[in-house]
C-alpha cells in the first residue's frame, strides 16, 4: 500500500540480496523510517522490539532472520540455534512457528552449503504468498461490508482493534484487507480505530495507514467501543488473529475480547480476519491452552509520543514507581465470533466448519 | 484521606470563609498543587477543565461557587444565572444539579442580603454530608469484600475503573470506601486499577491515592480487564457512578459497560457504588435517556505525562491531524449489574429495590 503517495511493502530484500530492509514501526506514525536487518541477532532484536510486529510480518522477518542465520553458519547445531532462538522472540504468534519449520523441514535435509540459498528463497515465498493470501481475505470480508452498505444505504462503520493493516503483513493486511477493497471499489467505509493501549497501535499504526490511502476513519479510546455499539454507531467490527485454534477461539490483542462481548450484547456481527497459517490445529481451547505474552509493564506506564516542536519523548502516566500488569493478548472464545474471514473464503468459527474449508 | 501522611480533603473553605481551595487534579500524580477559587468564573473553569471532577466533589465545589456568586450579585437575575451556568459546566454529574437545586430552593426565598451566607452554609453541609455518606457506602462495600475473603481465604481482588476515589468526593470516595475500610480492617485486599482513557484518571488519581494510603494495587491497561475476568483473577468489580436510574442502570466513565459485559460472562459481581445524590430518579432507561458527554477529541489524542527529567509535557500519538471521537461516558443496563452499594447500604439494581430502599 501507499505512504506519501508511493507503493511499499512492509520487508523486502536489499538488491544485492544480502539483507533485508523494514520499515521501523516503533517510529509511527511520527517517522517513517527503514531498518536494515543483515543478520540473525538484529532480526530477533527487531522482532522483541517490535521494531517488525504483527503475526504474519513477523513469520516472514524470521524466516529471512532463519535464512541469515544458515549463511553465517549452516552447520545443523546453528540451525538449530536459529530455531530456538526465532521461537522464542514472540511467544503468541503462531506463524512464526509455522514460517520457522516450514524453512527448518525444507533445509535440514540439504547439504549444508545450499541451506542458506534454499531458506532466503523460501522467505521470498513466504512473503509473496502473504500478500496474495490478504488479498484473498479481503475478498471474504468485502462481501459482508458490501451487503452492509446494501442493507443500510449508508456508509458502513467498521470497528477494528490494534493493527492488523498492511503494516501488520507485508501488504494489504488482514482486518483492513476488506476495508480497503470495500474503499477501492466505491462502497463507502468508516473505521472507528481503537487507540489500542498500551502499545498504541491503533492511533499509531491503523490511523497512519488508512489516513494514507485515504479511507475515513475516527481514532477513539479503547473504552468506547461498547457506548458506540449500544447506539447502532457500529455496523460490523473486523479484527485480526495472532492465533486461531481449531474451534475458532482467537488470540488477539489484549481488548478484544471486551470488544466481542460488546458486539454480542448488541448484535453487531464480529469477525476475525485471519489466514490459514494462524490457525493452531493443535489445540481447541484457546483461553486454557493459548500461552499469553506478559510484557514489560513500563510499557503501561510510559507513553511515546510526539512533543508539539515534533521531537519524540516519552512519558509516565502513574505515581512514580507504581507496579504494572501487561498481558499482551487476550482469547475470544469462537462463540463470540459470527465468522472468520480466510484466504479460503468465509467460514463459521467451530470446529466442523473450519475442518471443512481446510479440508482437515 | 491522607497524601504525604498529612490528612486532606479535596475541597476546603479558606479561614477567612472568602473562597475555597482545591487540590488541582490535573497536575496529580506528578504534581500536588492546590488552587483557590474565590469567584463564579474561576469555579466554573475548575469544574470544566477537571481541576475539580468526580460527581461529589463537583456537586460540592458548584455549591461553593453558587455561593460566591450571589456574595458578588444577590438579585434574582444573578441567581438564576449562576444555577445555569453552573448547570451547564459538566452535563453528565445529576450531583451537580442535586447540590444546585438544593442551594437555589433554600436561597431563592430570603431576602437577597442573607442569599450568600446561607448558600454557603448549605456548600458546607453538602461537602460534610457527603464525607457521611461515602463512610456508609464503604460499610455497605466492606461486607462483600469480606465475605469474598471469607470464601476464599487469600486476598481479596478487586478491579476498579477511573477514579470514584477520595478525590472524586471530599474524603474516602464511593467505590474506593469498601476498600479502604478492608484494608484498614486487616482484611487482604488488592487493586487491578483500570488506566481509564483518555483522561488516565485511574492511572493517575486511583492509582496515586490507594498508593499514599498503601493498598496494594496494580496497574492495568483497561483492555486487561476482561483476559483478568476469564482467568479467574478478580473476584469483584466496583465503580462510581456519575448517575444512576430509577431502574438502576448507570451512566460512569466511559468503558464501565466492558468492564460489566466481562465480569457477567465470567460470573465476577459487578457493584456500582454511589450515594443516594447519584440517583436521579426522573428517568429509568439510562441507555436511551442519559446525555452522554461528546469532549474534545485532543483528551484522545494528546496525553499528558512526566518526563525522566521530572517536567510535565503533553504528547501526541497519533497521525498529526487525526480526528478523534470521546465519548466521556457510558451507561450499564442494570441487568449487569449485581448491587448498588449507598450510603443506605445494599441494594439490587431495580425498580422495585431501589424504590424499597429509599422509601420512594
Amino acid at each position: 500500500m501507499k505512504i506519501g503517495g508511493k507503493s511499499y511493502r512492509t520487508l523486502w530484500p536489499t538488491p544485492q540480496g544480502d539483507a533485508i530492509e523494514v520499515i521501523d514501526q516503533t517510529l509511527l506514525p511520527h517517522r517513517f523510517a527503514t531498518r536494515r536487518l543483515a543478520d540473525l541477532d538484529s532480526t530477533i532484536r527487531a522482532i522483541k522490539t517490535m521494531v517488525v510486529r504483527g503475526a504474519p510480518l513477523i513469520g516472514a522477518t524470521a524466516a529471512y532472520g532463519f535464512a541469515m542465520a544458515l549463511r553465517a553458519d549452516p552447520s545443523d547445531a546453528a540451525l538449530g540455534d536459529a530455531f530456538e532462538r526465532l521461537l522464542a522472540s514472540r511467544p503468541t504468534a503462531v506463524n512464526l512457528r509455522f514460517a520457522l519449520e516450514a524453512t527448518r523441514d525444507l533445509v535440514a535435509p540439504l547439504p549444508p552449503s545450499q541451506r542458506a540459498a534454499a531458506a532466503w528463497r523460501q522467505a521470498e515465498a513466504l512473503a509473496d504468498e502473504d500478500v496474495d493470501l490478504c488479498k484473498r481475505i479481503g475478498e471474504a470480508g468485502f462481501e459482508r461490508i458490501e451487503a452492509a452498505y446494501r442493507r443500510t444505504g449508508r456508509t458502513v462503520n467498521v470497528l477494528t482493534h490494534c493493527n492488523a493493516g498492511w503494516l501488520a503483513t507485508i501488504d494489504w493486511g488482514t482486518a483492513t484487507a476488506p476495508i480497503y477493497l470495500a474503499h477501492d471499489r466505491g462502497v463507502p467505509v468508516h473505521v472507528w480505530v481503537d487507540e489500542t493501549r498500551p502499545r498504541n497501535q491503533g492511533a499509531a499504526l491503523t490511523a497512519f495507514e488508512l489516513g494514507e490511502h485515504g479511507v475515513p476513519h475516527t481514532l477513539i479510546a479503547d473504552n468506547a467501543g461498547g457506548h458506540l455499539m449500544q447506539h447502532g454507531r457500529v455496523d460490523l467490527c473486523i479484527v485480526g488473529a495472532d492465533r486461531v485454534t481449531a474451534r475458532g477461539d482467537a488470540a488477539n490483542k489484549i481488548g478484544t475480547y471486551l470488544k466481542a462481548l460488546a458486539a454480542r450484547a448488541n448484535g453487531v456481527p464480529f469477525y476475525v480476519a485471519a489466514p490459514y497459517t494462524t490457525i493452531d490445529w493443535r489445540i481447541d481451547d484457546g483461553v486454557r491452552d493459548i500461552e499469553i505474552e506478559e510484557r514489560d509493564g513500563a510499557e503501561v506506564t510510559h507513553i511515546q509520543g510526539r512533543l508539539s516542536n515534533g521531537e519524540l519523548a516519552l512519558v509516565e502516566i502513574g505515581p512514580s514507581g507504581v507496579t504494572a500488569a501487561n498481558p499482551a493478548f487476550d482469547v475470544t472464545p469462537a462463540e463470540l465470533i459470527d465468522g472468520l474471514f480466510t484466504d479460503r473464503g468465509f467460514c463459521k468459527a467451530d470446529k466442523a466448519s473450519m475442518a471443512a474449508l481446510f479440508g482437515r
